[in-house]
């Protein structure tokens, strides 16, 4: 129900401006017994830290991450966790040509619709800043499923950099981590640096596609028909700032398939049915099937830029706006991390939510 | 929290399955007063109705309403609207071969890894039948939106089948109800029929792309940032059976876009701000902002089809499976009433929210 | 959030007016696979059915509760369990004289506030009718139970009818069924027929006590802090209609002990800690503890009296009312099978829960 | 749903352990446009703040509330308020003894059992120290309510400590500031000085009833049947630590009444319906009547005391326990300002969702 919350067993409440003291959020239902400090913490928020390359905003933020309750000498209690992170390097000032105009393709217009009242400075609540408590609450996350679904990972990349795709054939996981991009193809990688450059210089910005695979899924976590895993994972990932689209699977493709090619068959392996395809992409029904579960999404380009645009202000004159300040040529780089952090909480909180209603029990099939 | 109830304020629990005596929904939270009877709701079920053409299943549904409680003397009386559909044309016995077997594509193994036990008949509760008490509670939400936001009308139609999809430039909305695709473009109507016969004809199905459209939404629906508009509508649409993908305005092509091209000028007009373009179908930080809302979702091909597909059954036996019945060639078909009815549950949700929140406050633009 | 559910995970949405076509529910979460039938249902309806004695309502209501969906040859399936009780005995001709004015202590005046429209015939959505729906909720709980905490006992009983307590040197669990009263106190019971004689023949009613005791409850159910096993108790024992106090163990009573009297001590029996005293009514810190869970209730007595009383109407005229009907003089006695329904679904969900967030471990204590 | 939430629409999520850095919580759902800052919040925590008389605990705790987020340029933004309040007077050594052993009456046990792991310093997670977030939260819920319902007040005070309870005919609201009782009858505030002074002094402690009346509550806040007003109401007051029975109005009195005692009769004023008596206690099918609400709570005496008790601890071993740390002997003293919070969290959360549901609208009686 809650408009700042997120997640049924395991629910994530987030808050805090990105001008203000400090964001954070609170993890309720968090299992017990579970190792957490810090440490663990820390190095999922340094992955979507500002400032890590000329690529990303130029805000400098150290992101530490504080545990203020529900871990007890190394392990989780149960109780609700709160999680803090100070805002220490804010430039307000940067922020006084917006607080009286709306930047197109922003939040702001409709935030003064809505509320009367908007904490303008750095898009206030509508800041990208925010995912950092998503980023905090999604190591949380992983921390739980480490716990109950030993086998389980989950990787986030990007596929796509304006209309620029990756070539599937040259996919390489391990290059992921090795450039700025999160791209897993180290041709691209390189052609988006280039391309990047540019559209930064040109003082314009780009969107991007997002692609979050998790292995190792347990068949079973889902539900019909309004707590769907791709239905929460639609929501979650459509809750991140600026995503446009979602996808399961082959998502938009799929329509253009015909049931005969997307029929994703099925033989008995070792340990149990094997698909011969994924364009399901490990959802059917609403519920995992076993295989690698799949999601993508679209990034809309940053709307603060620098190159000046028509809009109005609050007093309904019609301006041209640019917008200074330090922002991401491509946002979409930083939201690789928050992607797989969100991904991380719909899987703990559905393999919380599974355990309670069927105990974990599973339907053999073929005795296995 | 729920598995089986949708939306904050306005929300609808639905039960059913496919060969069970009903299907039918609890619709609780709606305001007081508000006319409604079975004749309000009918047309909407008769849209979705099976068996209007030799496109859809050819199941004799006559989808009975029945108003159950919470509407006394023609109004509603602010209590839960409970809401039944009988089931009458049930062959059950279609459904022997998939007892034991999975149909490739199909919840029917993952309900069995979850539960199991299921209840194979018509596909059980993962039957596209359930979506007829999402219609019927689109209904009551559509007499709610007459009621707070009077000019506000929401139209859905399919603008691809399989890969072929509509020319914009011929849209008519007023052909939409002329044809059994809810197709708004009469040449691809009459292409769509050819090849779909085609496809039916040899064993076959296709997906398909609907969009549906919201006028007349007031800015200002909608919240930060898990209850955001767009979040909740990716969450509705996604809980359809079948559908793999959920787009807003320009959904996974905004990746292609550059922030120049995206930002959606605003200009003041007569009545208030006006946008020079719509990229961002009508939300932005998860609030609407007057424009038309946009949503696109994409819908799977029918796994049941007559071509023998490989796949196993509970025995763990590797066979070749045909699936008899009566089922939709295309099912995205049937699954327009539906975007739409999910489109109208959404807008009365996010109308009372607000209501409940701001009072219906709205922050003023150049004094309008 | 929904204001006609109740539950976390295993969760009930209760529909329907005392005079329309029907009433029922739908039980959302129910584990699958558990063995259930209309015939495990109805003997808990039979207990609350009214026309029993002549100390209840004469309304002659079968109460046949009918399964609409969640099962499938005969066990659970996960998915929502619909039941329907048709409403069969109805004379609205009764209630013409309230349709315009408002019974003193009764929900007329405020549902006629609230909603400016109300369903008056036989109380509607406020009428007692509306428990039976919660009966058949408790009875799939009682089922949940039994397959997942099998020693787990639930018995209600009425402890006081109007000043008239029972003597607990007396009580006698097994004259509990034998007497109109669910009286365990056989001279009690004998004392209260008297009176309640009296009191019916005097155009009169009362209130009454309700005790409800589980027994075999497991230590470790509930949560901190407001999802407490004693808060969700209060909130389900004060979601009944009439009912104006709720006591857990001790209740108000606890508050005239001192803390050498409360604490109850506690010993190492063979199979774990054993509890010298049960003060605390079997819940420490909102989480059971092993002993019996002790609630009790106070129902007032029925506003719908023979007895004229001085009220308004519509209009603003002040008149003298008399509310003639079917009415319990004492809706005490049917509450008993309520509350017991009450304990039976809060006990389910959080044995849910419970599985849920913490798999079942349970910290040891002595090795045990 | 969530373990450590409380409400529908104005949602207040609480977190934190007596030793840990902080407590704190974030409420959500809050109207935009209130004039809120640390200021208006800092005299209610004040009123909780232990030290304040020999008759609380003497820990030393400033209780200094910060405002986190949500608020900007003095007014709400609409956007989640998160609030903290830092640790400082912890003496975790006085623990030690508890950290393997189990005070009788206390949550020690139960925690243990569920979770197998305990913050056992202060209590963790069970200590009384969380209700200072209530406090802070009920802050917020003071400003809502002055926004929306201005007439609105809430009083509480206490009307028991152990047997000895006021005189009603000596009732002084005026008095109830001025005593470290809360106390409106001032003998009775000088004999439970002595009283108390005597149990403290012999090692011992006592429980208390406390009474919270909120005049000029509008009609028609509430609902049926699971979101009733005494319903949400119950559940609130049985969340504070300690407290063991509600009740409404005549509460479990009320069983003891005839209908026609317990009839409110109605006559016209002048602003509309006016009740010749309140045994309802403002209350009536869940929805306010205009009346005065009127809650009681018991609250137990504290378990933790000098005297010894019969335990045992976590090896089994059986033991006498003596509790030492700094203790409230009545700890129902400092419940009063809680049970006025936890009164204006869900009056303020009922203002929002009545005002979502029905607009405000009120049925007329008499033309009013």
């Amino acid at each position: 129900m809650s408009f700042n919350t997120f997640g049924h067993m395991f629910r994530v409440t987030t808050w805090g401006e990105s001008h203000g003291p400090a964001i954070g959020c609170t993890v309720d239902g968090c299992p017990p017994g579970i190792a957490l400090s810090e440490a663990d913490l820390q190095p999922w928020l340094d992955r979507r830290k500002p400032g890590t390359s000329k690529f990303t905003t130029q805000r400098k933020e150290p992101d530490e991450v504080r545990i203020l309750s529900g871990v007890f000498e190394g392990v989780t209690t149960g109780t609700p966790i709160s999680l803090m992170i100070e805002n220490t390097d804010q430039r307000s000032k940067d922020y006084g040509d917006i607080a009286q105009a709306f930047r197109p393709g922003h939040a702001d217009i409709t935030y003064h619709q809505k509320y009367g009242v908007r904490d303008y400075r750095g898009g206030g609540r509508s800041s990208a800043r925010e995912t950092a408590a998503r980023v905090a609450a999604g190591g949380v996350a992983r921390a739980v499923i480490a716990a109950l679904a030993p086998g389980l990972t989950i990787q986030g990349y990007m596929v796509q950099m304006g209309p620029r795709g990756i070539d599937r054939a040259r996919f390489d996981a391990t290059v992921v981590e090795e450039n700025p991009f999160w791209c897993p193809d180290p041709v691209a990688a390189q052609d988006w640096a280039a391309y990047l450059d540019d559209l930064r210089l040109s003082h314009n910005s780009v969107g991007a596609v997002i692609e979050v695979v998790a292995h190792g899924v347990p068949a079973g976590l889902g539900a019909p028909l309004y707590a769907k895993l791709d239905s929460d994972l639609a929501s979650a990932m459509m809750s991140i700032n600026a995503v446009k689209g979602v996808e399961i699977g082959d998502g938009m493709a799929a329509a253009s398939l015909t049931g005969v090619e997307n029929a994703d068959e099925i033989r008995m392996g070792p340990n149990g049915p094997e698909f011969l395809s994924n364009h399901a992409g490990g959802i059917l029904g609403g519920i995992s099937s076993g295989q690698p579960v799949v999601v993508r999404f679209a990034v809309k380009p940053t709307s603060s830029i620098l190159t000046p645009r028509q809009t109005v202000n609050v007093k309904g004159e019609e301006i041209d706006l640019i917008t200074k300040g330090r922002h991401d040529p491509c946002v979409g780089i930083r939201a690789v991390p928050v992607g797989e952090a969100m991904m991380a909480c719909v899987l703990a909180d559905h393999l919380l939510l599974d355990r309670g209603q069927t105990g974990g029990m599973r339907g053999r099939i073929g005795g296995v």
